[in-house]
């Protein structure tokens, strides 16, 4: 297919990457930041659009991969196309699109970092369209970059967003605090792989409110107090090591 | 080697059939609870003992495997053995075993569930002896089951312990979190299964900071409210979701 890109950030880098591969022409990629623009055509062998209004009106899918905060300003700066216009967003519903007549949303359920590659034959793909003909012909397109593509209302990728920002942004975030607990005591992550890989394995092969572990779920006062005691200058830690053991008790009624 | 095994629990249990598995004798399990102290005998082709004063006294090692805030009052109803008596716990000194001439500490840095079975060849296990002949005789029999041994003094093993709750006790709870948002919504679990293996992969090829993707990352005030406002009805969640969200931003001081 024909596919105009608007956007230059991590969705757009690695959506745009995939249907090149897959063999569809990306014609243009369209951003604010001239030379992140710039970089991004090159790569995808597009031309470099600057100004969003002056994108081609003739493309059959028009991916916009921008900030979720920016999309409704960018939206409104398009033209009317008769192509398909599909969002990327979590968060975002189908209607912000609704002043164009073919639109839809492609919404790749997957951490994406510039710099790291990935196969996205594995990345879901959450496919919504505003009528049948949006929604076959974003599905197909889905089909070609991913073998995990699926119907997903916009009531149910919102709900998915919010768990995948507690299963992903929030863990990674975990994993941060983790690494610079260990850096602090010359210790490394690497010595927590086994367990990291375990933790996330478990959960595959029995629930993970049964996969509980740990000094909350046992109710060790001991523990939990020296732990807080550790993290004394570091409230922040404190903070989030007192709200997730309370949580963890709450669920399991240890105390 | 001639082995006693004390506790009954998720950690005796793993560590007394990866032993056993080696070729190493287990000669008694003790416990206080009669049957599953009886049944973790059978399983080890060992002798139950129920009461901790009876056991055995010509072992070579012993295994205290009972709950952190038992292990003070079960070591003191131990007999004093000339064998080396090993805790197993992540966040007690070496010291809490003073009393032994021989004293050491085999900690497995993994999350054991009784019925998850796991390669415990792969599950570090981190040494201490309060002398050279402790230390090297722990190092062998911990060298016999896993691939993985270090030697980790107790201030580390305390500090491995915390940034372990973080990695995995507190990220299995976010993903418990994450089930039930997903559940209650007719959504399964399942569809976050390549977006949790890719993030505990990403944190290998990059630090966690940088890895750091998401609505808070990117300061997007416009989802952080919507998805505040979907959780009004779980204070607890929404607690931690607040909590967290504010941290990265303090961590990537992107307000």
């Amino acid at each position: 297919m024909n596919i105009v890109i608007i956007g230059t950030g991590n969705v757009a880098t690695h959506l745009g990457k995939a249907l090149l591969e897959s063999g569809h022409q990306i014609s243009e990629v369209a951003g604010r930041n001239p030379q992140r623009t710039s970089e991004l055509a090159q790569q995808l062998n597009a031309v470099a659009i600057h100004s969003f209004s002056n994108i081609a009106t003739n493309a059959q899918v028009y991916i916009l991969a921008v900030k979720d905060d920016a999309l409704p300003s960018v939206a409104k700066q398009l033209p009317l196309v008769n192509g398909i216009i599909s969002h990327t967003a979590g968060s975002l519903s189908l209607s912000i699109l609704s002043k164009f007549i073919n639109h839809g949303v492609i919404y790749p359920l997957q951490t994406l970092s510039r710099d790291k590659e990935l196969n996205f034959n594995q990345v879901p793909l959450c496919i919504e369209g505003n009528n049948d003909g949006s929604e076959a012909i974003l599905t197909e397109l889905a089909k070609s970059i991913s073998s995990i593509v699926s119907r997903v209302d916009s009531n149910q990728r919102l709900q998915l967003h919010l768990a995948a920002v507690f299963a992903c942004n929030f863990v990674n975030h975990l994993y941060a605090i983790s690494d610079k607990l260990l850096t602090d005591k010359q210790l490394n992550l690497k010595m927590l792989y086994p367990l990291i890989d375990e933790t996330c394995t478990k959960i595959k092969c029995m629930s993970p409110y049964d996969a509980q572990t740990g000094p909350a779920l046992r109710n060790d006062q001991t523990i939990i107090s020296h732990h807080i005691e550790m993290l004394k200058n570091e409230p922040d830690l404190s903070h989030i090591y007192q709200t997730l053991t309370e949580s963890i008790q709450n669920w399991h009624r240890t105390t």
